[in-house]
Protein backbone atom coordinates (compact mmCIF):
# COMPACT_ATOMS: atom_id res chain seq x y z
CA UNK A 1 0.00 0.00 0.00
CA UNK A 2 1.04 3.39 -0.60
CA UNK A 3 1.95 5.40 2.13
CA UNK A 4 -0.70 8.16 2.15
CA UNK A 5 -3.41 5.30 1.96
CA UNK A 6 -1.74 3.68 4.90
CA UNK A 7 -1.74 6.85 6.52
CA UNK A 8 -5.77 7.71 5.82
CA UNK A 9 -6.36 4.12 7.29
CA UNK A 10 -4.62 4.27 10.40
CA UNK A 11 -5.76 7.41 11.29
CA UNK A 12 -9.39 5.24 10.74
CA UNK A 13 -8.03 2.22 12.54
CA UNK A 14 -7.31 4.61 16.07
CA UNK A 15 -10.85 6.78 15.78
CA UNK A 16 -12.23 3.81 15.10
CA UNK A 17 -10.55 1.47 17.82
CA UNK A 18 -9.48 3.84 20.48
CA UNK A 19 -11.91 6.60 20.99
CA UNK A 20 -9.96 8.19 23.33
CA UNK A 21 -7.36 9.38 20.88
CA UNK A 22 -9.82 11.93 19.84
CA UNK A 23 -10.02 13.77 22.76
CA UNK A 24 -6.14 13.39 22.70
CA UNK A 25 -6.32 14.83 19.57
CA UNK A 26 -3.81 12.61 18.10
CA UNK A 27 -3.12 12.71 14.28
CA UNK A 28 -0.91 10.47 11.62
CA UNK A 29 1.39 12.81 10.37
CA UNK A 30 3.76 9.59 8.12
CA UNK A 31 3.20 5.73 8.40
CA UNK A 32 5.37 3.65 6.14
CA UNK A 33 7.52 0.56 6.82
CA UNK A 34 10.38 3.40 7.06
CA UNK A 35 9.00 5.21 10.30
CA UNK A 36 5.51 5.89 11.70
CA UNK A 37 4.77 9.38 13.09
CA UNK A 38 1.65 10.46 15.46
CA UNK A 39 1.04 14.00 16.41
CA UNK A 40 -0.34 15.59 19.60
CA UNK A 41 -1.08 18.73 20.18
CA UNK A 42 -0.47 21.10 23.12
CA UNK A 43 -3.63 22.60 23.45
CA UNK A 44 -5.63 19.64 24.54
CA UNK A 45 -2.68 18.31 26.61
CA UNK A 46 -1.50 20.96 27.84
CA UNK A 47 -1.08 21.08 31.93
CA UNK A 48 -1.21 24.88 34.17
CA UNK A 49 2.60 25.57 33.07
CA UNK A 50 1.49 25.50 29.32
CA UNK A 51 3.72 22.10 28.72
CA UNK A 52 2.45 18.88 27.50
CA UNK A 53 1.06 16.25 30.12
CA UNK A 54 3.82 13.01 30.55
CA UNK A 55 0.43 11.13 30.36
CA UNK A 56 -0.22 12.58 26.63
CA UNK A 57 3.43 12.26 25.73
CA UNK A 58 3.39 8.71 26.93
CA UNK A 59 0.20 7.75 25.25
CA UNK A 60 1.18 9.20 21.90
CA UNK A 61 4.52 7.04 22.16
CA UNK A 62 2.94 3.90 23.11
CA UNK A 63 0.81 4.64 19.54
CA UNK A 64 3.54 5.37 17.77
CA UNK A 65 5.15 2.02 18.49
CA UNK A 66 1.95 0.08 18.28
CA UNK A 67 0.72 1.58 15.03
CA UNK A 68 4.71 0.84 13.31
CA UNK A 69 3.57 -2.68 14.20
CA UNK A 70 0.21 -2.25 12.46
CA UNK A 71 1.60 -0.86 9.46
CA UNK A 72 4.17 -4.03 9.18
CA UNK A 73 1.47 -6.48 9.77
CA UNK A 74 -1.05 -4.68 6.78
CA UNK A 75 2.12 -4.70 4.62
CA UNK A 76 2.60 -8.53 4.74
CA UNK A 77 -0.96 -9.12 5.11
CA UNK A 78 -1.16 -10.82 8.55
CA UNK A 79 -3.60 -10.99 10.36
CA UNK A 80 -2.57 -10.26 13.91
CA UNK A 81 -2.80 -7.41 16.44
CA UNK A 82 0.23 -6.75 18.96
CA UNK A 83 -0.09 -5.16 22.31
CA UNK A 84 2.42 -3.49 24.49
CA UNK A 85 3.93 -5.37 27.51
CA UNK A 86 6.08 -3.13 29.46
CA UNK A 87 7.86 0.39 28.69
CA UNK A 88 10.37 2.38 29.78
CA UNK A 89 9.38 6.39 29.61
CA UNK A 90 11.76 9.08 30.16
CA UNK A 91 10.47 12.30 29.98
CA UNK A 92 13.92 14.70 29.33
CA UNK A 93 12.59 17.81 28.90
CA UNK A 94 8.93 20.03 29.17
CA UNK A 95 7.33 20.31 25.81
CA UNK A 96 6.29 23.72 25.06
CA UNK A 97 4.65 23.05 21.81
CA UNK A 98 2.82 19.87 19.32
CA UNK A 99 5.09 16.99 19.41
CA UNK A 100 5.82 14.44 16.74
CA UNK A 101 6.19 10.40 18.03
CA UNK A 102 8.46 8.67 15.21
CA UNK A 103 9.26 5.17 15.64
CA UNK A 104 11.35 3.64 12.92
CA UNK A 105 11.35 0.00 13.75
CA UNK A 106 12.96 -2.64 14.59
CA UNK A 107 16.42 -3.54 12.86
CA UNK A 108 14.87 -5.78 9.71
CA UNK A 109 16.91 -9.17 10.48
CA UNK A 110 15.20 -8.60 13.81
CA UNK A 111 11.93 -7.76 12.28
CA UNK A 112 12.08 -10.75 9.91
CA UNK A 113 13.17 -13.40 12.93
CA UNK A 114 9.48 -11.86 14.72
CA UNK A 115 7.12 -12.52 11.99
CA UNK A 116 9.26 -16.15 11.23
CA UNK A 117 7.91 -16.63 15.29
CA UNK A 118 4.83 -15.47 14.86
CA UNK A 119 4.00 -17.66 11.54
CA UNK A 120 5.35 -20.45 13.43
CA UNK A 121 4.29 -20.51 16.91
CA UNK A 122 1.48 -17.63 16.93
CA UNK A 123 2.77 -15.29 18.86
CA UNK A 124 5.83 -13.15 18.80
CA UNK A 125 8.06 -10.32 20.87
CA UNK A 126 9.19 -7.15 19.69
CA UNK A 127 11.19 -4.44 21.12
CA UNK A 128 10.50 -0.62 19.98
CA UNK A 129 12.11 2.77 20.44
CA UNK A 130 9.97 5.77 19.56
CA UNK A 131 11.37 9.19 20.45
CA UNK A 132 9.16 12.12 20.92
CA UNK A 133 10.09 16.05 19.34
CA UNK A 134 8.75 19.23 19.84
CA UNK A 135 8.04 21.52 16.93
CA UNK A 136 11.56 22.81 17.50
CA UNK A 137 13.20 19.63 17.02
CA UNK A 138 14.34 19.47 20.41
CA UNK A 139 14.05 15.36 21.91
CA UNK A 140 11.72 16.04 24.43
CA UNK A 141 10.77 12.39 25.45
CA UNK A 142 12.18 8.74 24.67
CA UNK A 143 10.10 5.42 25.18
CA UNK A 144 11.76 1.98 24.83
CA UNK A 145 8.63 -0.62 24.77
CA UNK A 146 8.10 -4.42 24.41
CA UNK A 147 5.31 -5.58 22.18
CA UNK A 148 3.49 -8.93 21.81
CA UNK A 149 1.94 -9.73 18.22
CA UNK A 150 -0.74 -12.11 18.44
CA UNK A 151 -1.81 -13.88 15.52
CA UNK A 152 -5.58 -13.86 15.10
CA UNK A 153 -7.06 -17.66 14.75
CA UNK A 154 -8.13 -18.29 11.39
CA UNK B 1 -5.92 18.62 56.33
CA UNK B 2 -8.91 15.62 56.61
CA UNK B 3 -8.70 13.44 53.64
CA UNK B 4 -12.17 14.49 52.35
CA UNK B 5 -11.35 17.83 52.17
CA UNK B 6 -7.83 16.92 50.33
CA UNK B 7 -9.82 14.46 47.97
CA UNK B 8 -11.93 17.31 46.44
CA UNK B 9 -8.75 20.15 46.65
CA UNK B 10 -7.13 17.02 44.34
CA UNK B 11 -10.35 16.73 42.61
CA UNK B 12 -10.06 20.72 42.12
CA UNK B 13 -6.64 21.06 41.26
CA UNK B 14 -6.56 17.63 38.88
CA UNK B 15 -9.37 19.72 36.63
CA UNK B 16 -7.71 23.29 36.80
CA UNK B 17 -4.43 22.36 36.13
CA UNK B 18 -4.84 19.33 33.63
CA UNK B 19 -7.74 19.64 31.93
CA UNK B 20 -7.45 16.10 29.38
CA UNK B 21 -7.82 14.38 33.23
CA UNK B 22 -11.77 15.62 32.18
CA UNK B 23 -11.55 13.89 28.81
CA UNK B 24 -10.23 10.46 30.69
CA UNK B 25 -12.89 10.19 33.17
CA UNK B 26 -10.50 10.78 36.08
CA UNK B 27 -11.33 10.86 39.71
CA UNK B 28 -10.05 11.23 43.12
CA UNK B 29 -11.19 8.14 45.43
CA UNK B 30 -8.68 8.66 47.83
CA UNK B 31 -6.60 11.30 49.19
CA UNK B 32 -4.28 10.76 51.96
CA UNK B 33 -0.67 10.16 53.54
CA UNK B 34 -2.06 6.57 53.67
CA UNK B 35 -2.47 6.00 50.24
CA UNK B 36 -3.99 8.10 46.92
CA UNK B 37 -6.11 6.18 44.84
CA UNK B 38 -7.46 7.89 41.67
CA UNK B 39 -10.20 6.09 39.61
CA UNK B 40 -10.34 5.97 35.38
CA UNK B 41 -13.66 4.60 33.86
CA UNK B 42 -13.67 1.59 31.34
CA UNK B 43 -15.70 3.58 29.12
CA UNK B 44 -14.33 6.76 27.81
CA UNK B 45 -10.63 4.83 27.88
CA UNK B 46 -11.86 1.37 26.00
CA UNK B 47 -10.15 -0.13 22.73
CA UNK B 48 -12.52 -2.27 20.55
CA UNK B 49 -11.31 -4.98 22.79
CA UNK B 50 -13.74 -3.66 25.28
CA UNK B 51 -10.22 -3.28 27.92
CA UNK B 52 -8.89 -0.15 29.00
CA UNK B 53 -6.44 1.54 26.75
CA UNK B 54 -3.03 1.16 28.13
CA UNK B 55 -1.98 4.80 27.38
CA UNK B 56 -5.27 5.78 30.23
CA UNK B 57 -3.91 3.25 32.39
CA UNK B 58 -0.70 5.03 32.53
CA UNK B 59 -1.72 8.03 32.54
CA UNK B 60 -3.80 7.28 36.02
CA UNK B 61 -0.71 5.58 37.45
CA UNK B 62 1.16 8.83 36.81
CA UNK B 63 -1.21 11.11 38.46
CA UNK B 64 -1.66 8.80 41.66
CA UNK B 65 1.87 9.31 41.84
CA UNK B 66 2.01 12.81 41.27
CA UNK B 67 -1.06 13.35 43.70
CA UNK B 68 0.66 11.60 46.61
CA UNK B 69 3.75 14.06 46.58
CA UNK B 70 1.13 16.75 46.33
CA UNK B 71 -1.11 15.73 49.44
CA UNK B 72 2.48 15.44 50.84
CA UNK B 73 3.62 18.74 50.28
CA UNK B 74 0.02 19.95 51.13
CA UNK B 75 0.06 18.50 54.53
CA UNK B 76 2.99 19.54 55.28
CA UNK B 77 2.66 22.92 53.97
CA UNK B 78 5.94 22.92 51.67
CA UNK B 79 5.64 25.17 48.64
CA UNK B 80 7.12 23.44 45.36
CA UNK B 81 5.65 21.09 42.51
CA UNK B 82 6.53 17.60 41.10
CA UNK B 83 7.06 16.58 37.91
CA UNK B 84 7.99 12.91 36.31
CA UNK B 85 11.22 11.88 35.27
CA UNK B 86 11.12 8.57 33.93
CA UNK B 87 8.88 5.52 35.00
CA UNK B 88 8.95 1.94 33.78
CA UNK B 89 5.36 0.56 33.53
CA UNK B 90 3.94 -2.96 33.01
CA UNK B 91 0.72 -4.66 31.71
CA UNK B 92 0.12 -7.43 33.37
CA UNK B 93 -3.82 -8.26 32.54
CA UNK B 94 -5.97 -6.81 30.18
CA UNK B 95 -8.20 -4.27 32.42
CA UNK B 96 -12.21 -5.13 31.53
CA UNK B 97 -13.56 -2.80 33.97
CA UNK B 98 -12.98 0.64 35.32
CA UNK B 99 -9.89 1.21 37.12
CA UNK B 100 -8.20 2.57 40.72
CA UNK B 101 -4.54 3.61 40.85
CA UNK B 102 -2.94 3.52 44.42
CA UNK B 103 0.43 5.14 45.61
CA UNK B 104 0.98 4.37 48.75
CA UNK B 105 4.34 6.67 48.98
CA UNK B 106 7.51 5.73 50.13
CA UNK B 107 9.06 4.10 52.77
CA UNK B 108 8.44 7.30 55.39
CA UNK B 109 12.16 7.75 56.67
CA UNK B 110 13.10 7.98 52.46
CA UNK B 111 10.18 10.79 52.50
CA UNK B 112 11.99 12.25 55.42
CA UNK B 113 15.21 12.36 53.69
CA UNK B 114 13.52 13.72 50.45
CA UNK B 115 11.79 16.59 52.60
CA UNK B 116 15.07 17.33 53.83
CA UNK B 117 16.81 17.39 50.95
CA UNK B 118 14.37 19.36 49.30
CA UNK B 119 14.59 21.90 52.41
CA UNK B 120 18.05 21.95 51.69
CA UNK B 121 19.07 22.24 48.32
CA UNK B 122 15.55 22.95 46.30
CA UNK B 123 14.65 19.66 44.97
CA UNK B 124 15.32 16.13 45.73
CA UNK B 125 13.85 12.88 44.07
CA UNK B 126 11.65 10.38 45.15
CA UNK B 127 10.83 6.91 43.65
CA UNK B 128 7.12 5.79 43.90
CA UNK B 129 5.66 2.52 43.20
CA UNK B 130 1.86 2.32 41.82
CA UNK B 131 -0.69 -0.29 41.51
CA UNK B 132 -3.69 -0.64 39.20
CA UNK B 133 -6.57 -2.92 40.12
CA UNK B 134 -9.49 -3.50 38.26
CA UNK B 135 -12.62 -3.56 39.62
CA UNK B 136 -12.63 -7.55 40.97
CA UNK B 137 -9.18 -6.73 42.33
CA UNK B 138 -6.87 -7.78 39.74
CA UNK B 139 -3.57 -6.11 39.58
CA UNK B 140 -3.55 -4.95 35.65
CA UNK B 141 -0.76 -2.45 35.90
CA UNK B 142 2.47 -1.58 37.83
CA UNK B 143 4.39 1.73 37.46
CA UNK B 144 7.59 2.54 38.84
CA UNK B 145 7.78 6.37 39.09
CA UNK B 146 10.84 8.69 39.56
CA UNK B 147 9.44 12.02 40.29
CA UNK B 148 11.68 15.30 40.80
CA UNK B 149 10.31 17.95 43.45
CA UNK B 150 11.03 21.71 42.90
CA UNK B 151 10.80 24.06 46.07
CA UNK B 152 9.15 27.40 44.42
CA UNK B 153 11.48 30.47 44.93
CA UNK B 154 9.53 32.60 47.86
Amino acid sequence: MGNLILAEALAGVLAAELPITQSLGIGVAEAGTDAVVLTLPLLANRNHKGTVFAGSLNAVATLAGWSRLWVELQERTIDAHAVIQDATIRYLEPATSDVRARCAGPDPALLDRAVAMLQRKGRARVALDVEVHDLSGQLVATLAGRYVVHRRQG
